[in-house]
């Protein structure tokens, strides 16, 4: 088995996100599932649109917003995801490259079009998605680049991926060939309602196929359908070497075999948006790990990526987290 | 005549903005013309936006831009510019009407992709533009809505249309159906590199069509070939009704047949990124002046107006203006 010469490849749905202020109001009228994601077809989200703000419009995507995040934590990142030949993949696939992300997957030359999120973010600092996978969907195992994959420490997987079909079995594919190389998969279980829609699955997963568990605490819960966060953890802890579960503002916990840690969250001095919050944990933990650092550490500096991407809008870092971390 | 029904109805090349922060090596290294606005090709505006870091959209263009200072004011306004019946093209039409403006030009079916300004905000928070007009050069007179213009009580026309051939007929005619009706027609510079291109039939409008004048110093100093502000001054003061001439951290200057007022600037916290202030500037100013203000007080408008687009990224506001206002 060689070194491997990237640090993390990370597949997910591609997506562009379209952001606006709207008051609580907006999110009763519209009839929102407040704070989650929810898949939405291309009328709803024509409809959505319409309805909401002004709103700015920046590349997004649960994985390559970790992946990004390596990147600018100065660590060597690839994404896998599918967009389509068209304006916003063209802003996609310059967004990611920009921050010095490997992006090589083809775009999507008929179909949907490039998928969005429609993001509405209240007073609150709550982010509620609505995405339309368009493009994503059109994701394969002839996507994946097998030899790249086998050569980075670790495979990340946003539990998002299950829901365009296709997509699953490029997720397979993909985990399969980073263990024939003996590398790490880490999966995000993305989303309490994802996690409905696919637990069965999920637990197979991280049962069998998943070394790197990230989730929150009410994807955890979901996941084994208990009612309290520590009854969830007694349940993952050897299930996979490591489970990096975030609590929010109460900070996050570190579960491997023989080593607990319990992380404080950093202090925001303001918070703006949350989107983003878990994307960025997982670009900081992912980071310090494929570097050498303990899972405190790692734990730590997935704190201070999240902060910072939490306190202003937009899923992505505004300033570059490797001067951050010094 | 009778009443006007809209207060100011915009006339501009619609672009989307796709802004990044550079520092000052890439303003030399890509050769760009600092602080300015230049035109440039597609096949440049792909070297350049592949250049330029990772990048948020927005919708813009000076005029609109105005239009939406007016909305967000409280005032009721129209705009009329192309977009192409694309990605980027929705979006500018999204934003426009979500801000409670009027816009009803028909998206062209082919042609170039709606237009783009690429900004790069430097850590001064100056703006360096390069535009691809794109589906801009399509506007017609054909566009215009005759009657629409004759309900307003201003007519708003940038400077920057005299760059599209097309356009420049539709400024003319537009400014023609105002007058007929009774209606004043307001006029900004722009650009001191576009004055320089079109400074005789500017020097022409200027002394006989436009009835409200906005200008920068530096543009105002270009179109009459003068040094000094004060010079230019002198000769502004009987060609047109109104002249309001900005001068960034020193305020303004508005000077009329027998008035004049020097307005101070309002102190602005953090000074983030410059772009849009000559726009809404603009927009307070004809708010003002379309509610019965003096012409003081439609200066202090204006002041407040751009302070609040300057403190942070984008050209448009990001609190409802009518709020500040009070």
């Amino acid at each position: 088995m060689s070194e491997p010469v990237i640090d993390v490849v990370g597949i997910g749905n591609a997506l562009v996100d379209v952001i606006s202020q709207e008051d609580e109001a907006f999110i009763a009228s519209e009839g929102l599932r407040k704070a989650a994601m929810t898949l939405i077809d291309e009328q709803r989200a024509h409809h959505l649109h319409g309805a909401m703000g002004p709103s700015t419009e920046m590349s997004g995507g649960s994985a390559a917003n970790t992946m990004v995040g390596i990147a600018s934590l100065g660590g060597s990142a690839h994404y896998v995801g599918k967009v389509r030949d068209d304006q916003l993949g063209e802003i996609f696939a310059h967004d990611i490259r920009a921050t010095g992300v490997g992006f090589s997957t083809s775009p999507a030359s008929g179909g949907g079009a490039t998928g969005c999120c429609l993001i509405v973010v209240t007073p609150d600092a709550q982010r509620t998605m609505n995405t339309f996978l368009g493009a994503s969907v059109e994701l394969t195992p002839d996507d994946l680049d097998l030899d790249l994959i086998g050569s980075a420490a670790v495979l990340y997987l946003e539990g998002y991926l299950f829901d365009p079909p296709g997509a699953q079995e490029a997720f397979r594919v993909a985990a399969r060939a980073a263990h024939a190389s003996g590398r790490k998969v880490a999966l995000t279980l993305s989303d309490s309602f994802c996690v409905e829609r696919h637990r069965d699955a999920f637990l197979e997963l991280v049962e069998h196929d998943v070394d790197i568990l990230f989730a929150n605490a009410a994807e955890i819960t979901s996941l084994y359908r208990v009612e309290t966060f520590d009854d969830a953890s007694q349940h993952v802890r050897g299930h996979c070497e490591v489970a990096a579960l975030t609590r929010s503002e109460h900070g996050s916990v570190i579960l491997a075999a023989d080593e607990v840690h319990v992380i404080d969250a950093h202090p925001v001095e303001q918070l703006v948006d949350t989107t983003g919050a878990g994307d960025l944990y997982a670009a900081g933990f992912l980071y310090g790990y494929t570097h050498g650092h303990d899972l405190a550490r790692c734990g730590y500096l997935g704190s201070l990526a999240a902060t910072e991407v939490i306190s202003h809008v937009g899923a992505r870092p505004a300033k570059r987290l490797a001067a951050l971390m010094r």
